[in-house]
């Protein structure tokens, strides 16, 4: 497998996270490439002293030959170069390097120079200084591929927990409507078939949670769950294995994800505050339905410890062993034996 | 001290979780009292084969001469009938028994003749069948004092993490409207004399969780927290320790609740999803800002094992400990040294 990680926001702990991510990894025998800014990987990598070379690659059609990479040695294709370095700061020149540094991963990843993307994290005020509309990864990504709507994963592969969300970055006030108007059945079926597509699994057992607290105790508290959750959830029993809407608060503490392959969270904070205090330092955030396999850590930039060396790699370590499983039961489809 | 349970659903684990508790409890010293129905508490007694023995008391002024209770006798305040049980259904009729313990049991703060109540599960759907308006312990007791607005928080004293919330059992579309119109800055101001006065917290530190997701980022998704949060903190800090608006999903994955004496969360299950995740079986529900000490435990009827003798008394027995506790500093507070 090649795969390609984005080196992020300049100013965070992304290009660390991917050096450290690299020394455990290449061990495995697969071809890694950064996508970014070699002056900024090379600035980290001094600055942090890890033992890595790293190879400055000015254009796509060298990298077909890190095939023969050396050990030690991580080639950087070079995107962009910001003017000056400064970690933990926000800047519209990072925002636009580490944007850059994605389209191109994700160009590669699309003409199957690379098999598989992992994305360092990026700033959205950073990206937002830099023009761009889409400030995160998952509406720049559907945007590029023209898919109206790609579906924000969280995976642990410690607890096996799979969380993904209905919506994702919107404002609180937005999410209702939003639910009321999205096709809930479709967001489910498709999630089912990349549940089968990249993980393997042939009938997923789906949990959906309450968009209103308790479910609405049976209307008490809200309508949505009686007027569009509950009705999808019941039309789809038949052909897929949902069940739901549970109340939210008690589901993960009481571990009852346990028995199911994925929790279907209505927003962000539903579903990413158990999963952060479940999954620790080994959580991964994962893009189902894009043509191209994209992975990431589920962290942030880390603007308060970036440039100090203490950023844990672990996420990005998960991240991109995902990667090279979906990228592998995406082929095994593709290909059946 | 003197603690009054009040019973709960009679169709739930209320009655079962308060004879476990009574169990651990007795030796402690206090002397506790059940308000609801003998019938109710008897049923369960008997089926679940608990060494309770139970005393029927018919009025309140009986109350006061059990603190000669005898050892392993749970004397009973006999509020209501319901006419069948029936464990685990929603029923009008137990919603009515419920509610009317608690009112009884209240009162019986209200006019000191109890220290504390301990409030055990109740049915949302069951109180609205009843004709109930306000369906929730905490509404119900805020009219029933005229206090328009108590605050419900959340106790671990294991992690000894507490977790206020901003709004309470409301519709997901409501919140944002609400947090723009409510009085934070008195919210807050209340709340860190509550610590003061329940807890014995001086000077607390208290965390406050952005609204939106990422807390809105820098204004990308919401305004809340430039609007309205981030302001009220400013203007606190003058004589608050206040911190944040904090983006939530991280917050408590990441330990940062260690550094604070409580979060304040914006929302239900903002709060009580990674409460419930940290605490298992040990959180606690307090309502502050009520002239009576109210605790409950943090879960359900649990409509599901009720009747079975599975249900776990944990919870119920740290919020009797923890309604002693705050009994016992308000006096503190009252009557200093």
């Amino acid at each position: 497998m090649r795969i390609i990680w984005s080196a992020g926001d300049p100013h965070g702990i992304g290009p660390e996270i991917i050096l450290k991510s690299f020394l455990q990894l290449e061990r495995f025998g697969h071809t890694f490439i950064v996508a970014g800014s070699y002056t900024v990987m090379d600035y980290y990598r001094k600055a942090l002293d890890l033992p890595v070379k790293l190879e400055q690659v000015i254009n796509a059609s060298e990298i077909t030959n890190t095939e023969t990479a050396r050990f030690g040695v991580l080639p950087v294709l070079d995107i962009a170069e910001p003017d000056t370095i400064k970690p933990g700061t926000i800047s519209a020149e990072a925002g636009r390097v580490a944007m850059e540094s994605i389209k191109a991963a994700a160009d590669l990843c699309r003409t199957s120079v690379c098999d598989a993307l992992v994305t360092a994290p990026i700033n959205k005020e950073s990206i937002a200084l830099a023009g761009y509309r889409d400030t995160g990864h998952t509406g720049f990504l559907g945007n590029m591929f023209r898919i109206s709507s790609p579906t924000m994963m969280f995976f642990d592969p410690v607890l096996n927990l799979k969380v993904a969300l209905a919506t994702i970055h919107e404002p609180l006030h937005k999410i209702p409507e939003l639910i009321r108007k999205m096709d809930l059945n479709a967001f489910l079926t498709s999630l089912a078939e990349s549940l089968k597509t990249d993980f393997g699994i042939d009938n997923p057992r789906i949990a959906v949670l309450g968009l209103n607290p308790h479910a609405s105790d049976g209307g008490v508290m809200g309508r949505e769950e009686e007027e569009i959750i509950q009705p999808c959830i019941e039309r789809l029993s038949a052909f897929l294995h949902v069940d739901g809407p549970f109340p939210a608060d008690g589901f993960f503490g009481a571990g009852r994800y346990h028995n199911y392959d994925i929790v279907v969270a209505m927003y962000h904070d539903q579903g990413l505050l158990p999963f952060k205090v479940l999954a620790f330092d080994t959580g991964v955030n994962v893009t189902l339905g894009l043509p191209i396999v994209r992975t990431s850590p589920d962290h942030g930039t880390g603007f308060d410890i970036a440039g100090k060396g203490i950023a844990s790699g672990r996420s990005c370590y998960e991240a991109t062993l995902l990667a090279i499983k979906i990228a592998r039961n995406r082929k095994q489809t593709a290909h059946p034996l």
